[in-house]
């Protein structure tokens, strides 16, 4: 007999999808170039020509046999290194290739990070805003999410609501800085009280509570923002990460998990993802890219039109009158609704302006929608007037 | 705190990774010339040299955003839709699109068929001797794995034992022909004896029983051997497919589900996989290596090696005195250990003899040794002398 639960997941469509599926049909009806669409988190800008031609070096000059056997399943040594010593170097820790899990992207390495830490009946703790898709990574391992509310004036951490729900079933914290959807950093001032309140809760309930780290907007920092090594604050830390964003290659499935090594089961845990693996049939990204990436991993896209992007949208969308915090990375923008039912709101943007926004409700924060201004920066001051057309219908 | 569960498992090595690494480190002191590696089956041949084109074409000559982008989660349109075309003009089938879901190869479809059709509590019958992955495959489901023994004269279905083993908690039969480890191809025969079985047992106990067939050897298939497409036999069948040795492809994690269009569900089985997916945080197969298969769907590597050295290999063995069952595909074959305990003679092999085969034990099928010739016929042909030296040890 077919599994109930997932049967009945296949008729709840996603409500971002639903507005991308809109403005592709609309865009069939009357032209890309009518559409104003800021729906979807794709990268806009190229892979570096660099990542191409190690691809190509690889699949031309390579032993096919050697170059497309098995990965060892926690990943190549040399590309576990490879990631080990450009951390180190970028942000002065010391990883060695043996707290280094290969992933398929960040969605690999959260799924691996959580089952490692959590188990059935457990709880996990997020804030929102937060990536919807938290929800099935969470409820994969068995264990219960906890959302602790927005602080929708500033989208750093609500510390009275986190110590509200700190309880001693509360066995990891999972945090996304640089912010899909709000585009906000923590600051170190944020990570500093973060980790402090975790040391404490610790001796507390006397066992380790987890932070993972889901950071792939981590490149994706704007000029003059505080933007803190996360893992350097908090010994139990994972980072996941993808170079999905950073190097334009969300298609490639291909990121880590970094365990601190601080942390004192580091090495364990990453033995246990090798484990892990066996059960979801989920073995190590693919060798090509593995091999390929150690050769690029210090680089990035030129992500300069996100930086731009950013600065026209809110000097103008807050000149227009709309409340936005300013993003300090990302490529989103999560302005507050003109009413407080955000469906309604973005719905009337599609189908009044063609302008597709969409709804805060798909991250727990209700009054607000998301802009993904990864986008050519000609269709951002295309969409100005559209969004001040939008500001004047409702003041 | 972590996962007793996976940790525990972190101390248990495979048996088969324990002869793979005392080969390696042979090797390292007497030269990899020395040494007669049978103990793991990564294919010998290289991939057609029309997949490495393909894959540098695309990288050269495509849009990188594009290239790079998002893959719907159930694949590719186009590519699935290649899948299915291949199967139906191969082997009259009638898929569409539709019932295809693209997957990191052969695990990642097994894992998703089992999370498909099985939940917790449920029984799933597999048969001796069998991939030793299927125990994690099965319990990540939380579903209980029910072996049913082998018929160690044949090596097809030991129907007396299934009919046993059928209860009315079976919700699937997990099959893997042609075989690993016993080389052996499931007959017309055993297939419509099993789907026979099958029809009256779900008329019996009134709910449907699913087949679910691992078939990463389906093109491995030596001369003048009986090798029935099985889904045509059996409406509820879900073929799990791997690109990884019919096109020597292992390491990039490329295959897929292909649900049968005769199972009234088949669809939404698909739409299933996809939601399953954002449970364990395994999105599907990279994009790029999605676009390259589909150009070289119906296309195998130069497969001829494994028909060669299974010939060689069967007649020397049997000349010598080894009870083997030939092999009818892959690129394996699972003779009787010349002493009960197996283990102790693979490692008497590999010790005084630098022969590494290895124990039929992890495949649930003791007395017997696995010896996996994807290797140079020179290697299959001096490790002729050293059976014989073996065998004479022991008789």
């Amino acid at each position: 007999m077919i599994n109930e639960m997932f049967k009945d997941m296949t008729g709840k469509g996603s409500v971002i999808r639903e507005f991308f599926t809109y403005a592709n049909k609309k865009a069939a009806e009357i032209g890309a170039e009518n559409i104003f669409n800021f729906s979807i988190g794709n990268p806009s800008v190229p892979v570096p020509q660099e990542f191409t031609d190690a691809m190509v070096d690889l699949l031309q000059n390579s032993d096919p046999v050697k170059l497309h056997g098995y990965s060892p399943s926690l990943g190549f040594d040399s590309t576990r290194k490879a990631v080990a010593d450009s951390l180190n170097k970028r942000f002065g820790m010391n990883y060695t290739a043996d707290e280094i899990f290969m992933t398929s992207a960040a969605a690999g390495a959260i799924a691996h990070a959580l089952r490692c830490v959590v188990k059935d009946g457990d709880e996990v703790i997020t804030f929102a805003p937060y990536f919807p898709e938290y929800v099935p990574y969470v409820e994969g391992t068995g264990a219960k999410l906890t959302i602790v509310p927005a602080d929708i004036d500033t989208f750093q951490i609500n510390f009275a609501e986190l110590e509200k729900a700190l309880n001693p079933n509360v066995q990891a914290i999972l945090i996304n800085s640089p912010n899909n959807p709000s585009g906000i950093v923590y600051s170190t001032e944020t990570i500093e009280k973060l980790a402090k309140l975790l040391y404490a809760k610790q001796e507390e309930f006397g066992h380790d509570i987890y932070l993972i780290t889901d950071e792939p907007y981590r490149e994706i920092v704007f000029d003059g923002t505080d933007s803190p090594f996360i893992s350097s604050f908090y010994d139990n830390s994972i980072c996941c990460y993808s170079f999905s964003k950073s190097l334009s290659l969300p298609g490639e499935r291909i990121g880590y998990m970094a365990v601190n090594p601080a942390c004192k089961d580091a090495k364990l845990i990453v033995l246990m993802a090798g484990q892990i693996s066996r059960f979801t049939g989920h073995n190590c990204p693919p060798s090509l890219v593995q091999l390929a990436i150690e050769k690029v991993l210090d680089m990035t896209s030129d992500l300069s039109i996100y930086n731009k992007n950013k600065d026209i949208l809110y000097k103008e969308l807050t000149r227009i009158g709309y409340h936005v915090v300013e993003p300090g990375g990302t490529f989103y923008m999560f302005p507050r609704s003109l009413t407080p039912d955000a469906n309604e709101f973005c719905w009337k943007a599609a189908k009044e302006l063609n302008l597709i926004i969409v709804p805060g409700d798909s991250f727990n924060c209700p009054g607000h929608f998301r802009i993904s201004y990864c986008v050519p920066t000609e269709q951002v001051e295309k969409a100005i007037p559209l969004f001040e057309k939008l500001y004047n219908m409702y003041k």
